[in-house]
């Protein structure tokens, strides 16, 4: 085995969600998205990365304002060019990866001096949407500041790439698969409609490293994507989406791949996923060794969050059957949010560099959220949450929502209970009428009106377009097609049909069938929003795809509706030091225990590891039959030829040589043997390869 | 007088209003206008040039879509990026030119290779709006792929700063000013509150060029810019937001600069202005001279216009005592538009290269204006346009509006027609509802209403913004602003001030005031849309800032309103030949008979040489008087460094000689005399430099 040196490792600074443009026109905070992108990026030139590889959401908005465009492209232009040559040699098909007019990567653009090449797909903020199907990410790429890969032009067949590099002897195959909405990626899964390609040659010495932006967490049944439907030859997963940063690699017992999942730079919602530490990581990928570095992101607004149970904290504990309990009540509070900003001072000053001018803290954000139900015969007497909050202008950040206040749920479901007349629910519910989802609201509407004519559900999927993605034609387009298909449907009928109003509706019926079908929404556009969760809970602010393990109120039989959050968090234990390292062989020992020791199912026929708690229900019990189609999901790929010498590529270029690490003992667990001739040959592999065999 | 060469001349391919985005989502036309920008760019680098100069409006909407920017993006960086050196030498302060991160020019950027740079002045369209006053080209330019000039970040105080350039000994001082409310400019000038800077060193030798985007036509009375508010040391004008092509240089006879007016390179409504053949320009400069080669835009879709008098037309006359005549009328106006058609394909067939592959003409334009007043005793009876326009689907582009019906206007104002109750006007009204701006269904919707809170005019501005420039905030920043000034307003009122209501109408109507005084469009935002012009003209389709010379349907004392149109087209004269090449020294001689003898008054007490038939109101009356302001608008620069080498500069820099052209002999009309010295020292010069003095 070789000595692998420095010039033999790519090191990759990985973040995601940077949400540029989130809070733009809120007074205080309107620079806080775009400045930590900034400082991702200075990091990225200060240590002198490889590259950097971004996993969605890059920007908050679907259009973003000019203001956010324009900072995303000068932080980039900023930190990105330069005269340094970039040192990894491109070996894909350009034209595999990039479908637009520049279909080579930046770096290897004659005219543009790029020094650290950054890749990214999309997520589900900045997805391609309209007739064009261009999304911001297109922008970045046709000026040459970014390469935008992993598209997902197809919802429902998704063919999936990989980028390939090398930098000395180490060779990475970069996968993306940019955000699809959760529930058709699942189907498409289970369907075996999702197909890997792979480098057909010395397929024993890549690093395979893949970004996603999808949920991790269980939120429905098919609401997210399990963790293993991915191929077990991945070696680690970035994962876009959530928020929460557990920065430090989780090895999944099963497919014995690692995953990251970064987190957002900025917080998009008081839940306390976001008050978790951001970090990104710089990745050092040696051979098929990987080690970790993490850094603290430290523009970031500190974020601290506190929940109070009113029954049984001790400081209020009593104080339910104290007559006219309001101002008592309320200095409590204050003094428990004053407690919280000094916190979240306490905890910035630490993180900032001590040589640093004198520094001035910014303004914190601060949740505090409060059950308030009161033992019996007692009663709560609140302010106004908003003019409690208003106590704070100029010493908190979020003037407006400091406190929340909700009540324990009881068994009672939802639906009931919103139709419960409860005077404090409704005020509360008046309160949030921000995070009212603009699809319920329409939804609602629709179905106290009889349409004639236009078919509900693509009408609530226009106006979400409209809104949520900015989309000003979609309405348009909307009415246009709807009206000319069924004047069309109108025209075929007999002339002694003359109950056109039964004609219409049955013409209406079928168009909402095919939209739930999803043949519509495919035909017209692509990327469109997720619906939300069934787990939607009104008392969440925020957007619930951003809702990394919010609060869970519910009774237990809920419980394991976000375990994955739980368990990663204790995987990231004591490890919130900048300095601490990760290493991958050493790491990669202990979970060894845990790893199943039979051959695993096909993806395509594995049941959501997470879901177990929830029913039973169609989409589960048909994932648990093998399916009959042979369709196969990992593709050997020719050779790729190094097809062209980067411009400026420094580094001297290793030979190809076979190179055997003995990287993962963790991984030898006994399995199905092929013998690397079979897996050449098998050009139509069902089975992800297992890893075993290739990793001697 | 040394002899100079090639190496000594500047090409500068001239274009303005591309306005790509135009139509984007017709099915027919969607294409058209980033067709005709990339054959433009494609120009630039076939024919070698060393620089672009483009006078506004490159994008249609204040935010282009995706695909706009997308395509303006990829033809620059396909066509302006490039080994090639430019050769240009930079010799401004780029912090004067430049104002946001990246202040120097792209083509001195180390890490972009930028052959053919690219300047642009922003238009009405793609003006800068929101809170941080970014507008499209900013994103261009922090990209690296365009270099923003002229920027107006003041509406009534503009200080105009030259981009410096030099090229062997040529030295080339390019003004730029970008589009402000005409009015407002107007005033400013009158004020005396434009100045423009010069070298102050070698002033003789610099060739000044100016880009502007303003009506160079007499909308209103001060709806516009007058040429001689231009300072006469300028040399050549290029004039943008006009898009009727008048691309060979007319010479003022009083200023004795040059303008040309390059027009758009799609149209953006039918009428005869846009159906003059397209073209660009490059204009070589050598020295002090310059000459213009033309090129026709090929790529632009062919677009017919015709005018038909019933009353007269010979085919027609005597149709309206026909009974029943609509059947007859119908079948010779289609043979009218079949004409029409036939023209526009023979045309668009002469203008392309023999050695294409078998030519697919594209569907033309094909607009037709029937004035149908009839002979007393007749009637002309009409198909509905729409129908009739529907014949002719497959065979035009715009199969909606292939015909236009209206009458003759008579003595009465159009006010008093519209309230007169006339079916066929209304029928036509209804018809046109795509022309009826925004701003006037609001003021009239506001009109209707009895406010108590919110001031009217801010009100419809803010509408405004919100359809045209697609500012999403504008009401939301309106509403907030005037809740809040009305709250503090009232707080303010003394306790026993009950008449509540009164007080806020008093508000109100100050706020209003404010408005009409422009006090609170200044604070808030830059660069409105402009009103619509006094002789706006419900007939028109597209938007009034682009309707060049339309059609006039005025009785006789109206037929001054444009008269720059007919000077400028009769001054094109026969010269429509692609290969005809307009030389300056040449042309400059013939128009010396026009000159006027006497010295020019300043500018700011000139009154505007085309309002002379409109009525002198309020504006003209100041306008006549020379104020006592003593502001000067021609202020002397320091030398201007050779402050940085291009990174790839070829050229062998000349000594910068001094250089003594015989260019202008037409221009050494007799004038005061001033010697070399009485122009430097004179850093404050209130007049502009009159040109003899520094043309020997």
């Amino acid at each position: 085995m070789p000595t692998l040196t420095a010039a033999d490792t790519i090191r990759i600074l990985i973040a995601t969600d940077s949400h540029v443009g989130y809070a733009e026109r809120d007074p205080i905070r309107k620079h806080d998205s775009w400045q930590s992108f900034d400082e991702v990026m200075q990091l990225a030139k200060s240590q002198d990365v490889d590259m950097v590889l971004l996993a969605g959401d890059l920007f908050h908005d679907n259009k973003p304002s000019r203001q956010a465009m324009y900072q995303v492209m000068r932080s980039l232009r900023m930190n990105c060019l330069g005269d340094k040559p970039c040192e990894l040699e491109w070996l894909s098909d350009a034209s595999d990866i990039f479908d637009k007019s520049f279909d080579h990567v930046n770096y290897e653009d004659p005219d543009i001096n790029v020094a650290i090449p950054v890749f990214s797909i999309h997520g589900n903020h900045d997805d391609p949407t309209g007739e064009d199907s261009l999304c911001s990410l297109d922008l970045l790429q046709v000026s040459g500041l970014l390469n935008y890969f992993g598209r997902t032009p197809q919802n429902d067949k998704l063919d999936i790439k990989p980028v390939l590099l090398q930098k000395g002897q180490t060779k990475l195959a970069l996968y993306g698969m940019s955000n699809v909405r959760d529930e058709r990626l699942f189907r498409t899964f289970r369907d075996g409609h999702v197909k890997f390609f792979k480098p057909g040659v010395q397929h024993k010495d890549w690093f395979n490293l893949m970004a996603v932006h999808q949920n991790h967490h269980a939120h429905s049944e098919t609401g997210y994507l399990p963790e293993n439907f991915l191929p077990e030859f991945l070696d680690l997963i970035i994962w876009g989406h959530e928020h929460e940063c557990l920065i430090d690699p989780r090895q999944n017992p099963e497919t014995m791949f690692h995953v990251m999942q970064p987190g957002s730079s900025v917080a998009t919602s008081l839940v306390p996923g976001e008050s978790v530490p951001k970090h990104v990581a710089i990745v050092s990928v040696t051979g098929r060794d990987f080690k970790v570095e993490k850094h603290r992101i430290k523009t970031v607004r500190p974020f601290v969050t506190r929940e109070l149970v009113l029954a049984i904290d001790e400081r209020f504990r009593g104080l339910a059957k104290v007559k006219d309990n309001r101002h008592k009540l309320t200095s409590k509070l204050v003094e428990v949010v004053n407690e919280l900003i000094e916190e979240a001072k306490a905890e910035w000053l630490t993180i900032q560099d001590e040589d640093d001018q004198p520094i001035k803290v910014p303004l914190p954000l601060i949740r505090l959220k409060v059950e308030y139900t009161a033992p019996d015969g007692g009663q709560f007497d609140f302010e106004n949450p908003q003019r409690f909050s208003n106590r704070f202008v100029g010493k908190v950040a979020n003037v407006n929502d400091v406190i929340q206040f909700h009540r324990k749920k009881t068994g009672i479901s939802k639906k009931d209970n919103a139709k419960k007349d409860m005077p404090e629910e409704s005020i509360l519910a008046s309160m949030a009428i921000d995070n009212v989802k603009v699809e319920r609201l329409v939804r609602e509407f629709l179905t106290a009106q009889s349409l004639k004519i236009l078919p509900q559900a693509p009408f609530g999927d226009a106006v979400t377009q409209f809104v949520d993605k900015d989309d000003k034609h979609a309405m348009e387009m909307f009415v246009n097609e709807s009206l000319s298909s069924q004047v069309k449907e109108l025209l075929t009928m007999h002339k002694d049909d003359d109950d056109l109003e039964s004609a219409m509706d049955n013409f209406r019926a079928r168009q909402e069938a095919l939209f739930e079908a999803g043949v519509l929404k495919r035909q017209k556009r692509r990327g469109k929003l997720k619906p939300r969760p069934q787990i939607w809970d009104s008392d969440m602010d925020g957007e619930w795809e951003d809702q990394p393990g919010a609060w869970e109120f519910t009774d237990a039989e809920d419980e394991s509706a976000a375990p994955a959050t739980k368990r990663g968090r204790a995987a990231l234990g004591g490890s919130d030091d900048e300095t601490s390292i990760f290493s991958a062989p050493t790491t990669r020992k202990a979970p060894a225990k845990k790893a199943p020791a039979k051959p695993r199912a096909p993806p395509k026929a594995k049941a959501p590891a997470k879901a177990t708690a929830k029913a039973p229900a169609r989409g589960r019990a048909k994932a648990a039959q093998p399916s009959d189609d042979e369709d196969d999901d990992l593709v050997m790929m020719d050779a790729p030829p190094p097809k062209s010498q980067p411009r400026r590529a420094a580094a001297t270029r290793g030979q190809q040589t076979q190179l055997n690490f003995s990287q993962s003992q963790a991984k030898t667990v006994p399995r199905k043997e092929l013998s690397d001739d079979e897996i050449s040959d098998d050009d139509d592999a069902f089975e992800p390869m297992p890893s075993s065999s290739r990793r001697r």
